[in-house]
């Protein structure tokens, strides 16, 4: 019951496939995209070990002739230093402007070889192959590729979308459970802003059904608005902006990405309830959703809100010293406020403690 | 006198004013772009005593608040290390997705904070003002940014247009002669794919005409082939493919880059007598026009064969293992030639002891 969702822009159109168990099969869906004889597989030393053979081969028995780099795994890959180790070995594995990028693994992966494919002789093709919950769901969709700044998460990437994505459930049963739930806070915050009744349908081992669910989701906002203008694909960033200082704040490695950003759903929950009359009751429902997966709803007390409030400064979402917050009036839907000011998000994390 | 070329592009137009004396009120002509209120003002050690006061200044007048960020001068500040220092000095300045970046140098500087203009924050616009007679004429325009690769010249990159470029020929008065002498390989290019009259309108110092000439070439070959994708932009590689792997070869720093174009346009020059018809009267007119401005048209011996065939094969230009090589047949056109051997190349570095 494999389901092929598009991502209609007008540039670059692509495909994503949701097929549980299609990873063994990858080379055969990329005949259609005319890609150049050469490959990069980049991928870090965990996904490597589970599957970087098995892509490999399946790339292999397609016709095309795979360089396989290997970072470490982890968010310290994401850097510049990396970045440009990549390119060298691809340059000197003889890639060239007919090559192209297959990115398999997380977030992490997934940004920085999106990001090496998009720098790498000003652009090459990248299929994206994600293995988690948040790639599959989230960060392989819709193009945004980077790495980060040393003095701030994501600050330096590229607009890069891929040229195909393939998103196999069943790599998802070898996740860590920690790693799996910190994906389930994206799905709740596209249940949040999109599609309430998704709630009733959680699952754990994550269905085929579930994924591609989130991946329409991503695909539509992506198609509506590319380049994050409209404020259509801001809505995305519910939960984030805190989600984001919270992150920040803690130093990289203590939360997962999707536990900071359970933290902040939290408090973009409680705000919609002050600020955007969101009732109680459906504020509780979201939070249980993100308890029913372990995730963090309660602030640990070391982390201080001036804290908190420095690292809320440097986020990108803060268009030149102003706020632009994410609210929902109603599960199922979001808007971008400008009326949420810093002692409301003072107010809105000290009510998280 | 002053001209203003527009580059014709469909998604990001823009405009290139050539105007002598022009530097101290580039103000001024930002108003029309709507730039964020912050920017970023990056510029070489050199350039940087000359003008960086009088651009700081002149953007100041006009409103902005200037973040000067200066490098060292040279090609080894174009750089992975170099692009994310400034991406991080940035983001300690307070610059966010709003503010823009001027770049004020030669290729270098143009390169690399056009670069660091496409990877901040995704993107943000870049003002080029370029400062050599090779950035006014050929670099600063049609958005080829980039940094150099460990294993390779401008390998990393990206295409990013600029949002307006201002070209002060009275800047070029301050260049040393053998800089000023560079660029003038370029123009000679120009003349040759576009321009054959343009050979007896060469002079020193360059005029705002002659900036403007060469100005109007490029912008119309960027207009035509955004993405070097139809072939017309790969006409300005002309001397290019063999210049590079001199340039390469020779260790940077030796030769300028238009030096090393110097040598590349005579072996293109003499491929283009044996393979495409061009008379030996023309390409002895050009070669003339290289030794007016004490450009070499000879090869060091000491620089072999083997080694130039070596970088040669690193290059971009190379297409998975096959070469495009520019060719004219008659002064003012040239052409994408796919009949150029390994060995037709190797005869042409011969010809240039």
């Amino acid at each position: 019951m494999s389901e092929r969702i598009p991502v209609s822009l007008t540039r670059n159109p692509y495909e994503i496939l949701v097929e549980q168990g299609a990873l063994n099969r990858i080379g055969e869906f990329l005949a259609p995209l005319k890609l150049g004889p050469r490959c990069a597989l980049i991928t870090d030393s965990n996904v490597n070990a589970l599957y970087g053979k098995i892509v490999t081969e399946a790339l292999e028995k397609a016709g095309y002739h795979v360089s396989l780099l290997v970072v470490p795994a982890g968010e310290s890959s994401k850097c510049m230093a990396q970045a440009e180790k990549l390119c060298d070995g691809m340059i000197n594995a003889g890639l060239d402007r007919t090559s192209f990028v297959a990115a398999l693994g997380g977030g992490v992966v997934g940004d920085l070889a999106g990001f090496v494919a998009a720098i790498y002789y000003r652009g090459i093709p990248c299929i994206q192959i994600p293995t988690t919950v948040v790639s599959q769901v989230d960060s392989a969709i819709g193009g945004k590729t980077g790495v980060n700044a040393t003095e701030g998460k994501n600050l330096i990437g590229a607009f890069h979308q891929p040229s195909f994505v393939l998103a196999d459930p069943e790599t998802l049963t070898t996740l860590p459970a920690r790693e799996f739930n910190e994906g389930m806070a994206e799905v709740i915050k596209h249940a949040v802003i999109r599609d309430a009744g998704m709630l009733d349908a959680l699952t754990c081992p994550a269905t085929e059904s579930l994924i591609a669910r989130n991946v329409k989701i991503k695909a539509a906002i992506v198609a509506e608005d590319e380049f994050e203008r409209h404020g259509l694909r801001a809505l995305l960033n519910f939960g984030h902006t805190i989600g984001h200082a919270i992150e920040n704040a803690a130093g990289y490695g203590r939360f997962l990405h999707g536990e900071a950003i359970s933290l902040g759903l939290v408090a973009a929950l409680n705000l919609s309830v002050k600020k955007a009359g969101l009732s109680l009751a459906e504020s509780e429902r979201v939070v249980n959703a993100l308890r029913a997966f372990s995730l963090p709803t309660q602030l640990p007390s070391d982390l201080t809100t001036p804290d908190l409030m420095d690292a809320l400064r440097k986020d990108k979402k803060f268009v030149s010293g102003s706020i632009r917050f994410v609210l929902t009036e109603k599960l199922g839907s979001a808007f971008v406020s400008k009326d949420i000011t810093e002692d409301d998000i003072r107010e809105a994390i000290e009510q998280l403690r």
